[in-house]
């Protein structure tokens, strides 16, 4: 691990209330923070190539009217001022975004994202644009126009993706917040597998109008910084009226992975450790027949809607794509109507079968990825003596909660091999809060409300 | 058409405002009408094959009710004590109920369909169940586990489909009324070929809870009568809030149909002339790439959803399906989930296309079916010099507006070499009346209001 760019920029280790404390202390400047930012990206990016594009003057110039704002009383909130980046597929007008594809080389997008208002409404500066997977249609993050993002604890591995740029640029310390999407777990995947916290509220919390679409039913838009209780912070400022106080413990129960996908046992471990011993002694399991629809539905619905994103593209420039992604695509396009229609019927169905286990529980916690960072191009693995393919070795644990848009977060839980792993909780939709106490019980987290 | 059984039966020539003129006069009683329906049927029905169920005792029974509640005082209006016969694929509680199909022999319906309830509040009685396309799924009329129904203008032609018995049994005259269902036609298409009025409202508008579905969101259920003014009236019977008066002359116009498809001249001419002549002198036009996505639309939703409603038969018991229907079912289920998922996202951009052509018009008018009633089993012909399928041609004057779910009207236009044809009333979702006022209008009519 000699080569870990892990926690090399500026904010590693500071967290955003740190950080919102010395701006209004005056012990430093949004100006300063971007600068450290610009810094950090100059001297880690050409490793980890966590960005495809950096607004350098343009973010400099909106901290200097964060600064003036804070001069002049106007407080925006705890994001005010911070440096903040989003993913490839996020539009930003005016701005260069690719979807980390060729097809999109040169395009500069239009109008602000429905996210990227609410950013700058809370005083929020975009410094720059993360790598995506092309068209965020890949969990491995290693297939992008823009080249592999490279995960900051070992640059010859993976960050994970879709959203690897995103995860990449706050592992690595060079912003304290990025946004990212979350189709079948672009957000959290990438979040553990790089050692920080990703958290997607449920479906449809945050708009993704303005975020280019990989399948329309499934897509959240999600936030991924070093702990959980920032992206609490992040949320927060975001959407304040999507966080009403809980007002008591949560009941946390631990989830059966085996239905779901065979977990190394080292990681296993971490993940059952990173949770105070008082919690999570119930064990519950998903019904192995959910389970396997889950998967089904998962695969059926993304496929049918992402093949219809990529129709034209398809038919008329299909050398422009990734060519893995573009067999992927082309596999997707021979799934069946009638599959996609059963998902969707389906959708109620298994909704209820997992709320079930809610009954006497508010938090479900499981590993977010049954592994560890994989190497960059590596497709195989082995897994609990099982010959698996890496891609559904990452999807496994996270995508059957995009199906039922639930509320999900991954915090960091500890590393196997000096390489991270992620403990995921999950809740019922609208108690988001509840992912949040629990987190902050955890052992890894700061302990502070 | 020395072997025509067209009008036949004692309901023939006898309007719904007749009957129930007779029935509150006491020149008749719900049992002499019930009776007459079920001699019709006795004697008609042997070469017709419009019934699969006939309820006779229970019917007597419900016309006994009826006759002493108008006894007594009690008026449920127009439909007070009508015999109606409904498509078998309809729940009528405790009665069999087959889809057409050997999968559901001998199965027998739990609850009324919310129809057949409707019906029941308007005091009509269900006389019987009438014979369907296997599963609806087909505009000829001629796959059914019950045989085909046979055309009563001649018996060796098909009805059309896929509700051929509602409009076989309406048009010989063995009731004076009949529901149905219309996925791409399946009112209209029988109800043109049989030479009787078909109209579905607008899709909704008429609940299709428990009826036995083919495709959910292109479902409609709709009403077969002698004329367009008796469906009006069976349709403000069952639904009296939605026929609000319009209180104005519809302006209507004449669709080309050139970018739907080729149409027998003979046909074209029938359903010109049943127009007045000072209507519809004004031709609109749909744009055909317009035309062709409504036909690529309808083909993804109708296929997917089938395919998806018969998936577990068609892996199970596929013997049991009749060979063309299982064909086309197997089709079905190889159309792709993006052209799916394309189609539904297509839909308002398609509805908005349309909706430009009511800018200066109420009603749009078009032949319903472009030939007159094939033979049985007959599946391809000639249509203006082009070799064309059967199948499609019966469907593609109907089916664009199911994808829309807009309502639609279908009325006798006069025959071709003894057969006749129908002419189609479309217009905006909520101005069903203005079909009727339109109806009143055109040559064939009853001019009552």
């Amino acid at each position: 691990m000699s080569s870990s760019l892990a926690n090399s920029g500026h904010f590693a280790g500071r967290s955003l209330s740190d950080l919102a404390s010395d701006l209004r202390r005056r012990r430093t400047t949004a100006v300063d923070l971007v600068r450290h930012a610009l810094d950090a990206i100059t001297r880690l990016d050409p490793v980890v190539n966590a960005f495809v594009t950096v607004a350098a003057d343009e973010s400099l110039t909106a901290a200097r009217q964060a600064d003036r704002e804070l001069t002049d009383g106007v407080d925006r909130g705890p994001l005010h001022g911070i440096p903040v980046a989003v993913k490839d597929l996020i539009m930003v007008a005016g701005r260069p975004v690719s979807m980390g594809s060729r097809h999109y080389a040169g395009h500069v997008a239009g109008t602000d994202a429905a996210c990227v208002r609410l950013l700058r409404e809370a005083g929020a500066i975009v410094v720059g644009q993360t790598t995506t997977h092309e068209f965020a249609y890949g969990p491995t993050g290693d297939r992008s126009a823009n080249g592999p993002s490279r995960n900051p604890y070992d640059p010859a591995r993976m960050t994970g993706g879709s959203s690897g740029g995103s995860a990449a640029a706050v592992a690595a310390g060079m912003v304290p917040l990025a946004v990212g999407t979350d189709t079948g777990g672009s957000v959290r995947i990438p979040a553990a597998l790089c050692g920080i916290a990703g958290f997607k509220p449920a479906y449809g919390v945050i708009p993704t109008d303005g975020v280019f679409p990989l399948s329309a039913t499934l897509d959240h838009v999600g936030l991924l910084a070093a702990s959980a209780h920032d992206c609490r912070i992040a949320y927060r400022a975001l959407l304040p009226e999507r966080t009403p106080p809980v007002g008591r413990a949560p009941r946390v129960g631990r989830l059966d992975t085996r239905p779901l996908f065979p977990v190394d046992a080292r990681v296993l471990h971490s993940a059952r450790t990173a949770l105070e011993s008082s919690m999570g002694k119930d064990v519950l399991r998903i019904p192995p027949g959910v389970a396997e629809e889950l998967r089904e539905a998962f695969i059926a619905i993304q496929s049918g809607e992402a093949a219809a994103v990529h129709a034209d593209r398809l038919a008329e420039r299909p050398d422009l794509f990734d060519p893995e992604v573009l067999e992927r695509l082309r596999s997707a396009a021979t799934v069946p109507a009638w599959k996609y229609v059963w998902a969707l019927r389906a959708r109620p169905r298994l909704a209820d079968a997992v709320d079930a286990l809610f009954e006497r529980h508010d938090v479900l916690t499981l590993p977010t990825v049954p592994l560890t960072a994989p190497l960059i191009d590596q497709r195989n693995t082995r897994l609990d003596d099982r010959q698996v393919r890496v891609r559904d070795a990452l999807l496994a644990l996270t995508s059957p909660w995009n199906v039922l848009g639930l509320p999900a977060l991954t915090i960091p839980a500890g590393t196997v091999d000096g390489l991270p792993t992620g403990l995921q909780l999950i809740c019922r939709t609208g108690q988001e809060e509840l992912l949040f106490e629990t987190a902050a019980l955890t052992v890894g987290e700061p302990h502070v409300h």
